[in-house]
């Protein structure tokens, strides 16, 4: 876990040191609704208690699970203000966790994301290394920086798609461009004010990593997010990512590992640029909320196909 | 904030870091239940949030709680293995809170908390400096090492007392101390297994600190512990410690912060010593828990009046 942005929210990553204990975490949660989201681990924590997963206390079903957590502050956004994640959400989340594709866009933690003036929500990118190794990342943008060149109106990171991952995304029409400048020169200044951003999100690889390389990896994985938003790690976002490795495949030797990381903070950059793309505007302006325009309603011009 | 044992369980701990934004808590939670103690929080934000106390967030009323908190590893002492303090339970505890003396021994946090082979529980001391300021400390001890020195049976701390305060602690009897060893080697080997410790606590001031000042004075106050305890910042310990400075004084130079350190961790030493000494026995071996003996029923003779 690294923490780069000036206004965390976060929960058991203490442990995460690597000079400490635990060396396995059962879930991450990463969740919406500012401070009081963190909640949604104590659900999460319930779920894995009553299938008996967690680090082990000595008898069968006595474990602790080991759940970090962070937050992002997105509180009035997706609603009225009270609406926030509780532990019965997270209790849900853990009920209704997969191994399908996960969903990406305005769901989850991505509900009330913003990034720049547009809708922010989740986004997810992976890679198979030469070597085998898989490397993958899901993030939740929701920055006080753009995902978005302001002089193109193209994501800062649209470059970094690989093959064809991105060749639907070209620069939008000088007019959309205007639009949008207009737009959010048009805002009221309160729209900008700081408290409610930070982006999360998790790396992970089937590779063999040890707490300290898991660290390492996580912060080069915020390279990735200076790629892809500007500003980033500002104060008023609590930046944070982890990093998870299964140990499925073997331990990577310092060239590979400088290569899986270069890889993650690739991931993640490309996740913040899938997340920009999956976003879809909305209106809560009815319920107390706001309202917030996608990349994709702002330039039609830009996506082909 | 600062961690020195290798098994935290943690909240909202990476906001504390001082180049974050953050400058001021709402409140400090310790509680007992290890990793799902941590939901004790969630009830003292929502306490927080009903009484309009908390980081605002632009309106009146909607503001977003610091809320840090920090457990101790002691499942299955408090009773049933599944007994641990939950939102419900911060809640109550932020209802009850008030600024009448703490309440020592075995309560709170405290409930279900270990050192060595004696109850642990909470303690409490502060001292008011040459220069006006207060320093206190309240301290949960549950450790894996031990508050006595094995040859005398006294409290390691206990000759940091100030004035009479522990003129009243003397060495046990001989017979005491060999009755004590022995029912110490005869107990089986797991009651001494890892995952069952951590010392927490909070020191504070009047005085006026900077977040890392008060970082500092937290690694300092660790320090307190080492005095205190033996072994101590194990594996499996995850000791943590809090500082808080109410700003109410004014700011120390160097000289007076380095006094105002080591007063705060004298302050704790002396209160892992009150801990020691405000425990009771208890047996909650027939509802599953387990029976531990104080300090003060193995060593009747060294205590006067």
């Amino acid at each position: 876990m690294d923490v780069r942005g000036g206004g965390p929210g976060t929960r058991e990553t203490d442990l995460l040191d690597p000079r400490n204990l635990v060396d396995r975490v059962h879930a991450v949660v990463l969740g919406g609704g500012s401070a009081f989201g963190l909640a949604a681990a104590d659900g999460v924590m319930d779920g894995l208690l009553d299938d008996g997963i967690g680090w082990p206390m000595g008898e069968p079903g006595r474990v602790v699970p080991i759940v970090p957590a962070a937050i992002l502050f997105d509180l009035g956004r997706g609603g009225t203000w009270g609406h926030r994640p509780r532990a019965e959400d997270g209790r849900a989340a853990y009920a209704s966790a997969s191994t399908d594709a996960v969903e990406q866009g305005c769901v989850g933690a991505g509900t009330g994301a913003k990034v720049g003036g547009f809708k922010g929500g989740i986004g997810s990118a992976s890679v198979v290394l030469a070597s085998g190794t898989t490397v993958a990342a899901l993030v939740v943008v929701n920055a006080v920086g753009s995902a978005v060149d302001p002089t193109t109106g193209l994501p800062y990171a649209v470059g970094l798609g690989l093959g064809d991952e991105l060749a639907h995304v070209s620069a939008p029409s000088a007019d959309e461009l205007a639009e949008s400048h207009a737009r959010a020169e048009a805002q009221p200044e309160s729209a900008g004010r700081p408290g409610l951003a930070t982006t999360i999100g998790v790396i992970a690889t089937d590779a063999t990593l040890t707490k300290a390389q898991c660290q390492k990896a996580s912060g080069v994985g915020h390279d990735g997010l200076a790629r892809a938003l500007k500003p980033v790690h500002t104060l008023f976002d609590g930046d944070t990512l982890f990093t998870l490795a299964t140990g499925d495949r073997p331990a990577p030797d310092p060239v590979e590992q400088t290569l899986l990381m270069e890889a993650g903070a690739d991931c993640v950059a490309r996740a913040v640029v899938h997340a920009l793309l999956a976003a879809t505007s909305v209106d809560r302006s009815a319920a107390g909320g706001v309202a917030l325009r996608s990349w994709s309603d702002a330039f039609p011009s830009a996506i082909r196909g």
